[in-house]
């Protein structure tokens, strides 16, 4: 039920015909269509698409609430100028319209192809329909509404002790980029206001969707949005803060797993850098670079690579003083081979998930980020847009 | 006759037995023996290779001076701590003693695979052979024995009014980079200073080799390093920097052209930035953008993946400002789709050599870098270390 698993939400998709055959429109509301407090976090690409200026300008107007979101997949409204903000309007209108609120209080996603107008006949036509739909039941058709290339949904649901909180998610923008956008939906029953989080939802991301690293690009669409009902009153702000944290992490992991042409997931730790900031510099270096990344793919634990990115990263370095583990064994100390069991390590780089450190050997910096290796499959997947 | 065009040098080439059968050794003199002005652009990379950490000390030490350089690919002596730079001293005092030179006076670069000591008995056991084939017919096997995964050779040769530039080169570390390194050796008989030269050839560096985004990485080991004979007198100094000019970007095509995986080469070229700055920044994030690379590859025009990636890049950007031309046809406008013809676009992208333009619409800044597309090849050959 994720995204209404908290109390006070109801949720529905379906398949308005943006896709050829896949579901593609999905609506999270209120139970009772009243507005309640919103936080969002957008892509800081200014080549923003019409849905985020739009939804930026709905929060900042309204002060931070919202009765509705409407989603479709399939066609990222992006690229697409006046005419895609004037579509992005006439999606919360149709919306507002079927589900009896003000469309000020209704925001709007779109992910899929870049450059495209939106079938606007198709959606407006499915709108009513999909409103009519919507029942606490429809988290689950919701969760496929939103999908562009996944695999499969994405969805969580984490129980504080006074207040629940469900989500579902769409495959980032920086995994299958084509599809162009990362899409998380978030809500709780909890009494929270819009600032409270905003600030927890920042955190969160920063720690987690913002550390899935696929190929260094934020895409134009990039979203999330947290509502909460109010239903079971004020939680313990440290719990909920926690709670959001562990929702949007579970998301992440279930993002990474399911990348187009991904066949390695690394958790990639750096250590020992000056400062957190450098540690996290050196990570997004590491994990960016296409020599490393092919490294991956073929499990071979080539140290000298991930010293090559981390000493042009711009960052304090001395190569006297680093060192290399893949899977807790430690393959290269002062920037040369160290005699370790490449049994165990052969071992480990067969696996799908990979652990990496690079420390420093210089400071208390750390950092960690989730990367991806790149093979054949992402070229297959991003060369062509059709 | 390319690194002995002018006048006052010889080369050699052979092999040594670092790699199985190519030739893997190189070898640059003064003809008489004598040293003569050097000047020398290194990797900024800070996990740099023994031999760069070595030839920064002996230009440092002896005022920008040399007699020889001798070279070794198959291995890039990088990674390989304390015993490493005992080797490259070591290839430089028998290169020395075979020439009759001061050991101080002989460079040294090594290229290859990292992490793996060098085969010193064999380089050591080659090195007399290889000085008693110094010849001025030798440039053409001086040019092979530089080579890694490059498949020809690079030479070039520019005639000034008064003087003679000639130069080799092996693929750039950032597209054969599990070979680790771009190379380039470069002659003239003009009496220029170690000082001169040092500021000619970074400019030089800066507008060529360093416009060559294949990856983004820099390597370990990258080295251009230009020796002056003086034999005939001092050059007009505006045409002997435009002569290193037009030499550095003959050598720059020759490697692009030759890239590992490459089916693709891209002038990309920013307009209308704020500053010139600004302009390479986001020129360098769209080369480097992995979408756009495959996009290139697929030979799909698809302008939202460059948008996105300068939207991102952290510069002045305004969507309705910009405009994106593919080989001089215009086919996006403030950020959204302009009337085109498509069937000029699809052949321009059916070509080898694309013609990019993103312009900012913003200011007079502007940068071109030279991109390379993202394909199967490149991680068939960077996805195993052997």
């Amino acid at each position: 039920m994720s995204v209404t698993a908290a109390q006070g939400f109801v949720a529905a998709g379906c398949h308005a015909g943006v896709k050829r055959r896949r579901y593609d429109m999905a609506l999270v509301a209120t139970e009772d269509r009243a507005p309640v407090a919103a936080a969002a976090i957008f892509t800081q690409n200014k080549f923003a698409a019409p849905p985020v200026l739009l939804d930026r300008q709905r929060l900042a107007a309204n002060g931070g609430r919202a009765a509705a979101i409407v989603v479709n997949s399939g066609n990222a409204n992006a690229g697409t100028g006046a005419e895609g903000l004037a579509d992005a309007d006439a999606m919360t209108a149709a919306a507002a319209e079927s589900l009896g609120v003000d469309k000020a209080d209704v925001l709007v996603c779109s992910t899929g192809i870049i450059g495209t107008p939106l079938p606007m006949d198709k959606i407006l036509a499915a709108t009513p329909k999909l409103a009519k739909k919507l029942s606490v039941e429809g988290a689950e058709d919701a969760a496929r509404g939103i999908l562009t290339t996944d695999h499969k949904s994405k969805e969580a649901v984490v129980r504080g002790s006074t207040f629940t909180l469900g989500g579902m998610a769409k495959g980032c923008g920086m995994i299958a980029p084509n599809m162009a956008t990362m899409l998380a939906f978030l809500t709780t029953d909890a009494d929270v206001t819009s600032e409270e989080m905003t600030k927890v939802l920042r955190d969160a991301a920063d720690r987690t969707f913002n550390t899935l690293n696929v190929d260094g690009a934020t895409s134009t669409n990039d979203t999330v949005i947290l509502l909460a009902s109010a239903r079971r009153g004020r939680p313990d702000l440290a719990e909920f803060a926690d709670a959001v944290h562990k929702l949007c992490e579970d998301l992440t992991y279930q993002m990474a797993r399911d990348a187009e042409g991904m066949t390695k997931m690394v958790l990639l730790r750096v250590t020992g850098a000056a400062s957190d900031e450098e540690a996290r510099t050196a990570a997004k270096n590491i994990a960016e670079n296409n020599l490393v990344k092919c490294s991956w793919y073929g499990g071979d634990p080539y140290w000298g690579r991930l010293l090559g990115a981390a000493g042009s990263a711009g960052i304090a370095f001395e190569t006297e003083k680093t060192s290399v583990a893949y899977g807790g064994t430690i393959v290269s100390r002062a920037g040369t081979n160290a005699p370790h069991d490449s049994e165990a390590v052969a071992r480990h780089m067969a696996g799908e998930k990979l652990d990496i450190q690079v420390d420093l050997g210089l400071g208390s910096g750390s950092a960690q980020v989730i990367g991806i290796d790149l093979g054949p499959g992402y070229i297959k997947e991003n060369s062509k847009t059709s």
